[in-house]
Formats: structure tokens, sequence, C-alpha cells
């Protein structure tokens, strides 16, 4: 039985709507999870994430154990208390992160061998020790099992025996959670863009059984396209009764295009990293505020945004803050930029529980694609 | 008759705690306020600033001039309306960040002419300009007069022309600036650490007659006991009835000497700067979060504030955040200081109503000097 109760609202085609519910509050989705990674969603107060209509944040496992260490986050009281956000938190396993950031010394079937990229110590992440920084010492609300990730380009082969090697250690994470009621575990779905390895992955995910499931190894290079291509047939082999999470997606339109395939949950740092590099996003495509046109414009980024940072200030200000390399302007751009990830967000449940989703994609896409700055 | 009525509601001593009324609110004395330089009090928003109680800010008219250029907020609808800030603010005349930011082509009696430090092109000022720039484009509610500064070490007789020059250059401010209801000029003493000069350059002020009078060229290097022996005589050469402004001024404990001698108003850049490098002021003295005692310090930088800042996140996830170079961190000791600032002004008008500002300030003396990271 599964940790947090999913309820599907409203359907339209593939694409569902409903609430994820935790001990710590709802998560309506489909959801997009700002990044916090190191323990803060990049220049924003937890008050200022909360107003953009977040239910979950995102921390990384990575960052988070090698500074300030999962154990003295735990000693301090665990993520929540540390960082001051009472809502859930869902953790990575690192994997991702090994990968990206790390030089990784040694994978085998036993653990992953890695040195910090911050001052190059050597640290050893094995499935178990995952669980135990996540759950344990973190206390996240949504735990990920530790996967394998391959580098593109792969061959099918080494695709394969990634796959394969992240399912067991998906059993081994299954194993090291055990039986929780306050927290939740998570598998991850890999095969790259090959569907019968998508379909083998599955399954094996399926026969351990998780809290909700997982769509790895996208979003790592292989273009929209290519994405969407793999989002046909991916999201329908995961258990449709449990939450879909789509890792690391991304832009507004993949975001849109995956939740009419069937994710329920996103994540991303575009927002934040965006908007930190003077970038907004709009309905219209986004647009970069060091642009000379909008130098004395008065009109706000969303007049109807929840949020000030949308509503309360001209572009030309922002223009300004952006220009003079003002913090004040990679606050407000970040600001902005996760209130606007939320407001797609809202719309898209809203659309189809009205049965409109797709009219929605259509409209979205036509704007994103007739937008001038639509380059990021 | 002087544009703003000043109430001094109660005195001790020399010290004087009162109100100075303006069309955008009362601000109380003493005062501090906070640097927005360049249309953005550093990393924070204006509701940010406003929750620790500041009544008035400070903007900068060399940097305004240079970018977005006083003409283009002029076009936004003037200062206030461009960085959302609806209280009071007083600006600069230019003439400081002229004579220690950009390099000087030439000073004349008509004018300065100088290079920009930002792209090196060619600007004058003339206390006209500075006028035009304040009152007319910017709107700012309390003026300056544009002064010339001599870098130190200064012989007497450079001392005392640059005094003379400024004082002619207050008239021709005066003249400029006219009669005004809704705005206010302040004159600029100078004269350095020579007594007969600072008398000098009071008496060519009282008779051009302003609505305020700002002590100007300390803080620039000659060191705590030099600056507290000029306020020792200085403050009492101007007006009593009107507001006095020791400008760029500076550590709480130059603060509370320069109360303790009659100064009103002050300004400086040191709560948001020592902020962004990991600083945080308390009655103590000042901390270095990035110290590694307050790695697992859980309380936090001040129980008692009424912003969240100060109040709600520990030292430990403070010294996490300087320690990861979090844009976070920069904001939330930002936004810590300048409360704490706000605190001590509050803290010495209650005092000074209640006549004890003479045992706070043997006691802050003690404690400033007991601290052991005291150094700046």
């Amino acid at each position: 039985m599964a940790a947090f109760p999913f309820t599907i609202a409203a359907t339209e085609g593939r694409a569902r709507t409903g609430v994820l519910a935790t001990p710590r509050g709802e998560i309506r989705t489909p959801a997009f999870m700002p990044v916090g990674t190191a323990g803060t969603v990049k220049a924003l107060t937890v008050e200022q994430v909360a107003a953009t209509g977040a239910d979950i944040i995102l921390g990384n496992t990575y960052h988070l154990m090698l500074r300030p260490t999962a154990e003295r986050v735990a000693r301090m009281g665990g993520l929540h208390r540390f960082m001051r956000w009472q809502k859930p938190i869902l953790t990575d396993s690192g994997g991702f992160q090994v990968m990206s950031l790390s030089k990784i010394s040694k994978v085998t079937e036993e653990a992953v061998t890695f040195q910090s990229h911050l001052d190059g110590s050597r640290h050893v992440l094995t499935p178990e020790r995952s669980i135990e920084i996540q759950a344990d010492l973190l206390g996240s609300d949504i735990v990920m099992q530790l996967d394998e990730l391959t580098s593109l380009p792969a061959t099918e082969a080494r695709t394969a025996e990634a796959m394969r090697r992240s399912a067991r250690w998906g059993a081994r994470s299954k194993a090291a959670f055990g039986a929780r009621d306050s927290q939740a575990l998570f598998g991850i779905q890999q095969g790259g863009t090959t569907e019968h390895l998508r379909g083998e992955s599955a399954e094996r995910l399926r026969e351990i059984g998780f809290d909700g499931y997982a769509i790895g190894g996208l979003a790592v290079g292989e273009g929209h396209e290519a994405m969407v291509e793999v989002l046909d047939y991916a999201p329908e082999m995961l258990p449709p009764e449990r939450p879909r999470y789509l890792m690391g997606v991304g832009k507004p339109i993949d975001i849109v295009e995956a939740v009419w395939r069937g994710v329920d949950m996103f994540d991303c740092v575009l927002p934040t990293r965006s908007g930190r590099h003077g970038q907004a996003w709009t309905w219209d495509g986004p647009i970069n505020l060091k642009n000379a046109r909008f130098a004395e414009d008065d009109s706000p980024l969303d007049e109807a945004s929840a949020v000030s940072a949308s509503r309360d200030y001209s572009k030309a200000y922002l223009h300004h803050l952006v220009k003079s390399d003002e913090i004040l302007g990679q606050v407000l751009l970040s600001w902005h930029n996760i209130a606007f990830f939320q407001a797609l967000m809202a719309e898209m449940r809203a659309a189809i529980a009205e049965g409109r989703l797709e009219t929605f994609r259509r409209s979205f896409r036509s704007r994103a694609l007739a937008s001038s700055d639509s380059a990021t």
C-alpha cells in the first residue's frame, strides 16, 4: 500500500489532474517543484517561494551531503527546519549530480565513488546510503532511488546495462527504505530513447513496487523532439494509479507536452537559473530584460500575477536592475519565473478539469513558437 | 521659512529626538537612511526595507545620472515610482562619488567635469545641474547642494579653498532650487578637521539659509577619534532648529557618538555592504557568519527583531548560505543589518526621550569594545 494517497480528479486524454496528499500538505498535480539545490531556492526566501503557489520543492542530495553535510542538517533538525520550508520536499538521490558535477572515480554494482566538485574529497554513494541521507538525515517527504545514468550518446547495450543496474539499485533502495507511513519512495525508469528498454525498466520497477514512478534519463541533451517521442510511450508504461514524475524538465513547452502525455510532476532549475541571467518567462515565451526595447517599458511582467515581482515592477525598472547587475534583479526575475511556472501548472490543472487542455496546448504552442525571443 | 517642519520632542545634553515632517511621511530622528545607490537598496525589496522601520532612504545622483540617466527616471515617473519606494528619499549631489569613483577631468568655479566609471563617457556637473537632476528629474524629497571635497591629507589652505567654493556652490544651489513647498534643500558644512574653517563654513551656510545642514568631509579616512573631535564642535555650529545630517556615517559606534553630539540624520552603505560579505551587526558588535563557530548555532541573530531575517533563521543556516555563496545569504544579512541599524536608532530615540542616552552610550561602547570580532 502506497504511503501517500493519490487522487485523480479529472482526466483529458492521457492527461490527469489530482492531488497527492502528504502529511506536510497536498501537492496539486500536475505540479512543478522549484529546485532548492543547497537548502535554498536560489535568491528567494521561503515566503517568496510559497507566495508563488508552489506546493513542494526539490532538494539535492549531492549538494547537501557535501555541504553542510547530511549529518549536520540532521543535527539542525532536518532539512525542513534548517531551511524553514514546512511544505513537502522531494530529494533526488544524488546520482545525476554525481554524473554531471563530480569526477567519478568508479562505478561498481555496489556503489559509485566520486570526488567532490567543491574540494576534491572522495565520497561513496550506495543505494542504501542515499536512502539514509534522504529519508533519515534530511527528512525528505519523497525519496528517490539511486540510479545509474549513462552519458549520451550511448549504445543500446550500455543503456540496457545501466537500466538493469538501476532496477537492481531500485530493489536495494526499497529494501533499505522499508515500510514508512509519512515518507514515500519513488523508483526511476531508465532506458534512454529505446522503447523496449523503457518497457523492461517499467516492468522491473512495477515488480518492486514504489509509491511513485519517475521518468529519468531525459532532458540530458537529446532535444525536444526526441524527448516527446519517448513521452509518447514511456508514461503509459508506468502504473496509472501512482504519480509520474519527469525529472529535470523543463521549458514550459516541454512541460505542456509532457502533461498532455500523462506526466504529473516536474522539477527544473530553469526558472531560477534564467532569472539570474536576466530572462523572464511569459505566456508569449521568454524575454531577455537586458534588451533595450524594455528600457522605458512601463508595463509589469504580469499584471494578473499573485506575486509582487510579476505585478508591481515595470519592465523598465527590471531592465535597469539587470543592466546594473543588481542582486534585486536576480531576486525579482527568479521570483517571477517560479510564479509563472506555477501559474502555468494551475492553468493546466484547470484546463484538464474543464476538458480544454488540448485547446490550451495548441494555443500555448503557437504563442511559444511565434515568440521572437524563443531561443533560451 | 523651511519647507519641512522639524519638531524636537526631547533633548538630553546635546542629543535630540524629534520628527521631520515631509509630505511623503514623517522621519523620526535620529534617523538612519539605508543607501539605495542605483535605485535599489542592494539585494532588498522595498517591502523588506520598509519592514525594518526605515522612514527614508538615500539615492545617489552620480549613479542614477549615468544609469539609467535622470531623464529616463523622470520619464518613468520619478525615482519613487521607478523603484516603488513611496516614503521620503534624500539624494546626494553627486559630488562625493565624482571624487571617489570617477576620473575627474577638471574642477573649475563653474563646474566639475568627470568621466563615468562605467564607460569613460564625459559628464559635467554644476550646482544648478545637480539641483535639476535631484529636484526636477528624480523628484527627491531632500536635495543636497553640490560641494567640493578634498582628498586627504589636505593643507589648511586647500581645505579652506574647497570649503569656500562649496559655500559659493551652496548659494548657487539655493538660487537654482528657489522656493518649494514639498521639497527641502540641505547645505553642506566643510572645513575638514580645522575648527575655525568649520565655523566659517557654518556661518556662510547660515547666511544662505537652508532647510537642513549636513556635516560633510568626515568618514573619509580620518579615523574615529579625529571624527569625534570634529563632532565635539561642528554640529553645534549649525542652526539648532533645523536637522543636522552627518554624511556617510557609519559604524554603530560612530553613530552613537554623533547622536550624543547633536546629529539627527545618518546614511551609510555599511549594513548592506557588510551583509553582502557575510557580516552581521549585533548589540555585541559585528560577527562574521563564515566563522566555523556558527556552523551548528541554532540561535537567530535577534529573536526580538521585527524582521524575519533576524528572527527566524538560525546562524547555522546563515553560515551555510554564506559559505555556499548563496544570494539568499546576502539578502538575509543585508536585511538583518538594516533592521539592526533601525533598531539602534529606535533605541536611541527612546533613550533620549527617557533621559537615559548617556547610560545607553556607555553600555553600548563597552559592549562594542569588548567584542572579539570588532574589527570590520
